[in-house]
């Protein structure tokens, strides 16, 4: 089955740049069967976590965010590029393989001491996963997990979330190595 | 409840700019219990409309879709922003209140015929629904619905959404009629 998931993610080359090798996660999402899959493994390897809210990271998160928040029955916030939140926020730069961007959270949106998950498409280099679990501990959350549908290996970015943050468990349903 | 889930929504003065009153529903997904009533009431309209896939409007209107479409056993297709899909797209001028956009999907994203139920966060002057429900026609798809959290009532959106699109049905489940 996580071989059926993997053949539905189609590689885009020079998006959104020259070099890059874009993984499409669509097809993935537009399937029945592979989407409940992906959402029935995020929301048991979550479940072990004992998250209290869940963070979807912009946009591609919110996909995979939002029904895994909806199967344990919790609340999920939102971490957003740079002028997307319309109340008080904290914000981190968040360099990524395209851009340096900034992640941002609304300032209420992470109780002191919450146990949180945070859920993105895709892990890459690992940099804007490392970001956003900073923002998160920024708002005094404690970061119980961080899961993606897919992990680029050969970008290191595991490796380089560990470095940063030894205690955040990851969690990856589908590894490309090239 | 849906009282309830109306006093999370609060009104942010001047954003995304001057004169502009917008209604910010993230406490209302930051809340177990909110975000849970939403998704039960959407998936219970929606199963009446019987879709065969969900189309959800980038970005907040991810938040819903993505739930919904776990709930029914259905996948998600996404509308998004020009520029953001990588592969053969189709494409159709948004205007909204703040700006004049494109939406886009994938030209694969819907069979012909499919039914097609679109959701969104919220119904302002019904121009962007508008333009979501065209581009769904337009790649052959049957829109059965198109529901929304919020609709502000004052700006006429449904209205509109009626007046190009009759046979569309719409739901909402908070109004503001100010």
């Amino acid at each position: 089955m996580t071989d059926e998931i993997k053949s539905k993610i189609c590689e885009v080359k020079d998006f959104p740049k020259p070099g890059i090798g874009f993984k499409d996660i669509t097809p993935v999402v537009e399937d029945a069967s592979c989407y409940k899959r992906v959402i029935d493994l995020m929301t048991d390897w979550a479940k072990t976590k004992d998250p209290q809210l869940i963070a979807a990271i912009e946009s591609r998160g919110f996909l995979f965010g939002g029904p895994v928040a909806h199967r344990l029955g919790l609340g999920m916030t939102v971490i957003r590029k740079k002028g997307k939140l319309p109340r008080k926020v904290v914000s981190v730069r968040a360099p990524n393989e395209y851009a340096v961007e900034h992640f941002e959270m609304h300032a209420d949106s992470v109780e002191h001491g919450e146990r949180v998950l945070i859920i993105d498409d895709l892990i890459a280099t690992g940099s804007s996963s490392v970001s956003a679990i900073e923002l998160v501990q920024k708002l005094g959350g404690k970061v119980v997990g961080f899961a993606a549908l897919v992990d680029l290996a050969f970008l290191k970015g595991i490796e380089n979330i560990k470095k940063a943050h030894p205690d955040v468990e990851i969690f990856s349903i589908v590894t490309f190595e090239e």
